[in-house]
């Protein structure tokens, strides 16, 4: 155990939640990282979540199964086709077909009760608003007031004693100064995966909307992009 | 499919949740009950909350499976024992063995998931203030904080297009009032289940918390219990 404050941190794999992480990690946290197996088509982004949890030295990583399938469809949970070859003006027309409903406020939920049990101060996601598919549930507005209800749900937030605060340190952060500011971190993008789609050797497809955002971040970051895509 | 408005319902098996279920139903809803599989060492609860939704005509049956026990220990989720034969004050005294940490946020965000699915327009769960443990996730600015962040979370929400109430019929409702309004709609409570230690059988301890209030509920409600109790 360290003496050192505690920030649950929510991982995907991805370059975003490994970016948070990095940054969490530099002021001074000790991270409990949690991740989902949540039906998703590519559990290969969960090797992904461990690998970048071990990189960043988590005190703990703890990956929970929960099961939105029972509720209905979205391309990361069911069978329906990835969208390949978007532009971000056709990414952001509508709500994408991977869209999971609800799914922060349920991940936020269970780091809640994580960090109610560790005591931590911080819970952190990597949320940020330019996202193309501009979800509600990665607005500031939307994450403070799951930070008021989470004060209210818990006896030690109603008392004063144990208040967690919802940390979003990419809120207003394009994706170029997502890179550039976890390669200073020392994130090593090498180990995350984005990739909707990867091959079974978890190869990025480079085609569907979060390999083209992902390119196109570290190309306009001039970082050079580590990334592994497939053939073709 | 009906055209009644459609309400998720949290559903334990037990008699708040039961009576909230019988009330919503004769508003005119169509009820969606969602239970959870989340460790409890007494499964026969999910049995009873089959036999209710069964018994109030629900239009469709989920249960999640969940586990917090990755998160650290309760009563209702590890082996401790569960405690007897206490009075209301010692009851109220402290933070109960059978806490979950952060439960009402977790069941409640994944019944956000399946209403924003269902297009569902209300959310009920049974809680009340005047529950022994003081949960703060039972109160008033508990729930409403839930339903404003809830509305924050969903594009339907934030365009004023689907906004999902969270409706709690028995917020201010003693057992025995609880008891009485749920006998008046119907509400079989020989189906229903609250035991924190019940046989293999599934009677009822008579002595764990639950029970002692469940029993104190039927007296004062002057309704005959039709709990079965074992033997000693």
């Amino acid at each position: 155990m360290s003496d050192r404050p505690r920030a649950v941190i929510l991982l995907s794999g991805g370059v975003d939640s490994a970016t948070a992480a990095a940054l969490t990690a530099r002021e001074g946290y000790a991270l409990y990282a949690l991740s989902f197996a949540y039906g998703q088509r590519h559990a290969a982004e969960l090797d992904s979540a461990r690998r970048v949890a071990r990189a960043l030295g988590a005190a703990r990583h703890e990956i929970l199964t929960i099961d939105l399938r029972a509720f209905g469809g979205s391309a990361l949970t069911a069978d329906l086709a990835v969208p390949k070859d978007r532009d971000e003006k056709a990414m952001g027309a509508d709500i994408p077909v991977t869209y999971v409903p609800a799914r922060n406020t349920i991940f936020l939920a269970f780091a809640l009760a994580w960090a109610e049990v560790l005591e931590a101060s911080a819970i952190v996601i990597g949320v940020n608003v330019y996202d193309y598919s501009g979800y509600p549930d990665c607005r500031p507005e939307y994450i403070e007031a799951f930070e008021r209800m989470a004060t209210l749900a818990t006896k030690a937030g109603v008392e004063g004693r144990q208040r967690v605060t919802i940390r979003t340190p990419l809120i207003r952060m394009t994706k170029a100064e997502i890179i550039r500011a976890g390669t200073a971190a020392g994130v090593d993008y090498s180990l995350t995966l984005s990739c909707y789609d990867p091959s079974d050797e978890a190869a990025a497809c480079g085609r569907c909307d979060a390999c083209v955002l992902r390119r196109k971040g570290f190309v306009e970051a001039g970082v050079p992009d580590p990334t592994r895509y497939r053939a073709s």
